[in-house]
């Protein structure tokens, strides 16, 4: 996904330095004109803007805040996006940081996926200062077609918190249904005719049980960092004092399958585990 | 829902006959023309299809199979069609004993709640024998725009037990995603424009959020109902060997809820398990 996002930014005139762990991937940037970097701090180089999008909230830390990470290296009056969905509180922690040497941090989380990087079609959820978030949104708007500030730092992480909330419902409805359907014998494809149009209808339901159909369970979206989503999501319940039992429903099942080899695989193979699930249990 | 459906077919031209526990209930039909008949049986004489619409399946074993239900008085050759949520065993059962006297019975039931019934906008999932489900498809067709024949008897219910479970799913996730957010102290309003138009989009996000967020819990789609579907959904999974945790969380959730007297709330009522769960918890 980032690769797409700096390929637009690229492509729309402004001059792109790209550092990344393994440096084919940025093949494509630097042909088009990207420089290269050796470390993150190399980033910041004449830089007013660094965006990062990693993994996971380790690597964010080592990204930014480590020895060879970039915020040492940014100059006063520049601005930090962090793309990467990580959790609200190392948002605040960056942003606190960032603020004694006198940057902006501003978190943004993205959804949208491969698909949505590519387009240009992404969804920003935006946490940080006002000001600072109105000097980078040019820059968001190349990305995404909704670019929404949601509060100070750490808003846009809780925000995304939110979606992955509203998929991990989805999710699950959608795959024991799709599981029921095939238990019971109906035809999968048959039902979707009926239930697609009404209070059943999402996204997911639209878009992912066609592929669940015809067994296709490349991502999307991997189940491995739709599981550290979901991890992050009840860390923040732990710490806010609330029980969300679905998603912690989701996050065990998707864990299972993480567990059991299938992180690489898209969010709709938790059709796996509920499919599989009956036959072990009956086993017992 | 079962008047509005009944003032389709009275409109269409269709002469019709017509039983209600209360017969308040059918005053605005009987003004346009409908005929009143005391019994469920009365309302077979001279009929070519028979339709009912009941609450709970013990409601429907009365109305069909009773010493004063239809069936007994049913000719030969004609057709019952029940809109029913009901259990796809008992639409096997009452197929099985109506085909015994000549008569060919459908299972019907609908999604699209009480606005789809007035529109006649309902998705109607049919199960029986094709040629019947032929012959009465004009009738179905005045009622609804999307009528698909999913398989033999009980499939129409199978098909209403997948719609549910997508259903459950959603709810899970729609309601965490709003305690979620205001438990952190996000603008749920400002949220919902960044998380509708993607992955996490779903029926239920745009038309039951916006009414969770102003405090109205009016059915929509009751939660007795919904317990009661959700009910037969395990009662299926039981029966097959399969566990769906989603639905059982759904379902326990919803049960608690119409324990505590919430029953005819609508099923976006559920956010009052989902916020005032924890406060409680904390308090153990």
């Amino acid at each position: 996904m980032g690769r797409s996002m700096a390929g637009h930014l690229l492509a729309a005139g402004h001059p792109l330095t790209v550092h990344t762990r393994t440096r084919s991937t940025a093949a494509e940037l630097l042909d088009a004109g990207a420089t290269w970097a050796d470390t993150p701090a190399g980033v910041t180089e004449r830089a007013l803007v660094v965006a990062t999008m990693v993994g996971y909230p380790q690597d964010l830390t080592d990204v930014i805040l480590g020895p060879r990470g970039a915020l040492a290296a940014m100059d006063e009056g520049t601005t930090l996006v962090d793309f990467t969905t990580s959790t609200p509180a190392l948002a605040i922690d960056i942003a606190e940081i960032a603020a004694t040497r006198g940057v902006e941090s501003i978190d943004a989380p993205v959804s949208g996926g491969d698909v949505g990087a590519r387009n240009a079609a992404l969804s920003i959820m935006v946490g940080g200062d006002a000001v600072a978030v109105e000097r980078v949104r040019p820059l968001l708007d190349r990305l995404g077609t909704t670019v929404v500030r949601q509060g100070g730092s750490g808003a846009g992480q809780h925000t995304k918190a939110v979606n992955q909330t509203l998929v991990a419902g989805t999710m699950i409805g959608l795959c024991e249904a799709i599981a029921y359907a095939r238990t019971v014998g109906l035809d999968p494809a048959t039902v979707l005719e009926s239930v697609s149009g009404g209070a059943a209808a999402s996204w997911a339901l639209t878009n992912l049980a066609p592929r669940i159909l015809r067994d296709d369970l490349e991502p999307g979206f991997a189940i491995k960092h739709f599981t550290k989503d979901l991890g992050i999501v009840l860390g923040e319940c732990a710490r806010a004092g609330i029980t969300l039992p679905g998603v912690e429903l989701a996050h065990r099942l998707y864990s299972d399958l993480t567990a059991a080899g299938h992180g690489r695989r898209g969010t709709q193979a938790l059709i796996m585990a509920i499919d599989t699930g009956a036959p072990h249990a009956r086993e017992h």
